[in-house]
């Protein structure tokens, strides 16, 4: 394992690309390789079960899977793989993202996806980059950095609100 | 397609055998074989896979799935094969079987799963019924008899019910 | 059952069309007669029962039937026939088409409605046709083939979008 | 209108009647004439429609309506008749009664269910009782009566209960 | 009880306006005499207590009652009165109307509201009409032409309708 | 306000003792003076008033309100009085306490309610505490305790725990 | 206690500001310093620790704590202080606010927060009044007066409305 | 990083040890060493920033923490760690875990949890196990030999199903 593990970003439709931008930008700040997919569970299932099922000898450490309503794909893929699957619940024209978050977190026990919040994908690309940071230092102060950075913008923004307050 | 179509009824976990009893004693009484299988999207996914893409060529016309939580194995299914896939939802001991439901029946446009009622097995097996009805005259017949049943078993319990009614 | 059976489409309310049209696009792609109704289970009960009840023997094998809301269209008309009833709940202004879903699918034992995804109007029209292709070999070709279609379209968009990743 | 109106309660299973108990006692304790009946909405849907459709003429003045899980029953009876219809919605083995709330109150604009609560057997009595007393003085002053001691049952349990207090 | 009786609408806020106008409009188009009051449980309580403690010698026969939120006009209104008492939850700016909903429908025993559909101000009214129809064989007969019209309406937008599809 | 303000604990029905015991508990082990009533708002609406109305010369400073399913209780009593009041959404037997939470926590603007968890009994009194310590310095340094050895009672029950691990 | 106790408003993010204006206008027109600040309680975990840990011995004497989707903010604040926390329950783009509120007023036994509705900064800004006026006559006089201003904004609203019926 | 890493499991409660059991046993099934603690988010706050300041140094590759309610330990603990956390949403009396998994999984930006289902500690073993596995291959194989047994186990409950078959 002394190569880089690569990322994958497997999504169940183009549709969902906007919200992940930011999950795939995130990556490549921390100097991750991705690997970014369309693939659906239900239209291309063969296609979603070979990509799990060649994701580690294929050199990807995580993978991040993103779909919407009855969202199997992350499930789906996990079933293939013993590699680790973050799933990003994606919300749909109905249902507040409430059906997307359900048919990824409770998943039956065996088989695990490591859930993160309806649309968030910031944070999967963190996550992803918390579990390579196990085997890998340099990763791991990248990530301490960041969250420094995240809370010197807090106090940016705490400066910022204290100027606004004179006009109430 | 002279011969009779048989009904698969797939479970993805052995604790959902009580509650689809009643499914598989309703399609034996209209006279249906049926095929009954312990098959997980999650644990056995190359198995339900490859069921689903042999069920037209097994004889199969319509699969009844029943699965609970994050419940995956109806649109599983249906994603590996061109026959009806009917889903019941089961009610775990979390969410009431909200979670069940909705990874069921929010499928994604192009591979659709009909959905019963949660815990509902005993109109899974009438669907069934009424789907190979669609080409069986003698289906058919039995399926307006059983609904004939329903109303006097209504109309019995009316009578019994009126008896009841002095002790108030 | 030599005739081609027909499809019934049946809304409760105009304002549903819009949601409905792709549904009738898919059935009429299919080949198969279609036949659009306006009909409410609460404004017009006489003509929804009498609809149902002549089904049948009107040449139609499937009734597909849209409502929102308390949306009791889809299990008044599976009251009164016995051919398969697809139900679609439609999103109406509040509750998101909960209400809608839950007043569809939870039919009540011995009278089943086979539930779609909310406003899943295209998912309908696709059971439609799976159940129909029970009978007939030519649609069931159809249906392969439209599945076929669906994942060589999911590819496409896969590599569209590998263009789109240059620019993170 | 001389001749007292009769209140019909109406459910959809005799698995209601434990529920509805109350609500019958109610209404002859108020010395109203009831007519208690089985009819299911979906299983014997035309006596469900003969039964609104005669209700006025019968004699009666409010039906009131119990059902469960997808209730359709309340708003099926309301489509027929002119008279009010109050809907119970029953709490099932699922979904904590929502499913059936849902049913029956959100009826669209046209055919309104005056609806009480969950398992809410006494109260739609009582509504029962009000809407009736709206013709009859003697019917006002009973409920009025009623409330009154409704009142004096409170002040007895604050009484009871500050001697329980010294326990603590 | 010769005069005719008046229907009270009462809102909590006079943002509810725009929604309760088809109410008085409806009510008006029946010939009923109406009063319609902003009137808070929360801001003006004693004033809520008052209008309901007279509200029948004041000659009203129903009060209609429609608030948002912990919407808890209509069950204090109730509290303080013998007469029926119609609830309308309207749609707040968060949970969908669910709150309201929930805080009109869920009385507990002994103080009904007849409680309609979420932003159900049409039929808060024609309920309205159905109360004090028991009184009133002009009034019902009313009742029975609206609906005959709400059947013609239909009628007419399937005709439309027909028009409409073959642009599919 | 140089005397000890008393702690009102006003509950809906006198089913909601056994939750409300360990409220009182609490508040009588911080010393405080309780003044416990059954006072319903719907079916003892004057004497909930004037409850409230006169809490404040009465020696009251803070009221805890408990209620369950539609609970008005809290907010009435808050309509009525310039003191905090403190709501405890009780879980009835159906909607798991979210009736409650949501008819007490979405108070309209102007009348705030100062909600705790279902059933949170025991956060009430601690709440109350905490609000009556704002002038008591006493009563904050007991209440500093009570902190101090909630989180001694973690520790215990960490050591305990301990023990319990090697039996896995 | 001689000095007047300031009120904290505390936001997870800048991007709750908008909401909390009339939070903060509130108790400006109340007389009461305000000490307005964005931090954290997962980006900037010290500094909250830190804040509310100092916040008694800083002449704080509420603390408003803001936050949405895992609102964890109101009750880490509380975890780390003895006086009284107000959580506002922020809604975020999914969930429409349910999770802000569930994440908020569902505390364990042993650390309450005051929990307001679903971005409801005034009902916050009034609570903190209410709180301090239990030490404070002259606030509580003000909060007398709030009320009073609030009934004859109703009354005010009530007449406009009255001129408004006219074009129905 | 050549010693294996640990994995901390920490609970807010020791109500939350029962449904932990199988977490535990799994982690030592295979062969990881870990760390059981109770540590509150909110009795206990200060040892809870300290255990997660110090978890990396300490030698713990993931963290596991489970809590109920409003759920507010894997944030609080992520919030001082670079390290994985896994969430546990476990189910309390009320609300059927929906507060906790909403609590848990909904984390802003910045810092990520990953969330198993409600109740869902097998899972969180399993993930451990996965995200510890791509820094160490006797570990992922083990993962591979765990998923092959879970599928032989289905195959064996398949098999003793088909003899319970007979009976139906």
């Amino acid at each position: 394992m002394g190569k880089q593990l690569k990322v994958a970003v497997v999504m169940g439709s183009d549709s969902d690309f906007p919200t992940l931008k930011s999950c795939i930008k995130i990556l490549k700040d921390f100097g991750l390789e991705t690997e970014v997919t369309v693939c659906s569970a239900h239209r291309t299932p063969d296609k979603a079960a070979q990509y799990a099922r060649n994701a580690e000898k294929n050199g990807i450490g995580v993978i991040i899977a993103a779909a919407g309503k009855a969202a199997h794909l992350p499930g789906v893929l996990a079933a293939y793989t013993p590699i680790p699957v973050i799933g990003i619940p994606i919300k749909s024209s109905t249902m507040d993202g409430l059906d997307s978050l359900l048919s990824i977190v409770q998943m039956p026990s065996g088989i695990p996806v490591a859930t993160v919040a309806i649309d968030g994908a910031d944070n999967a690309a963190l996550l992803a980059v918390q579990i390579l940071s196990t085997a890998d230092e340099n990763l791991r102060k990248k990530m301490i950095e960041y969250k420094a950075k995240l809370a010197v913008k807090v106090e940016e923004k705490n400066a910022a609100l204290q100027e606004k307050l004179t006009e109430i």
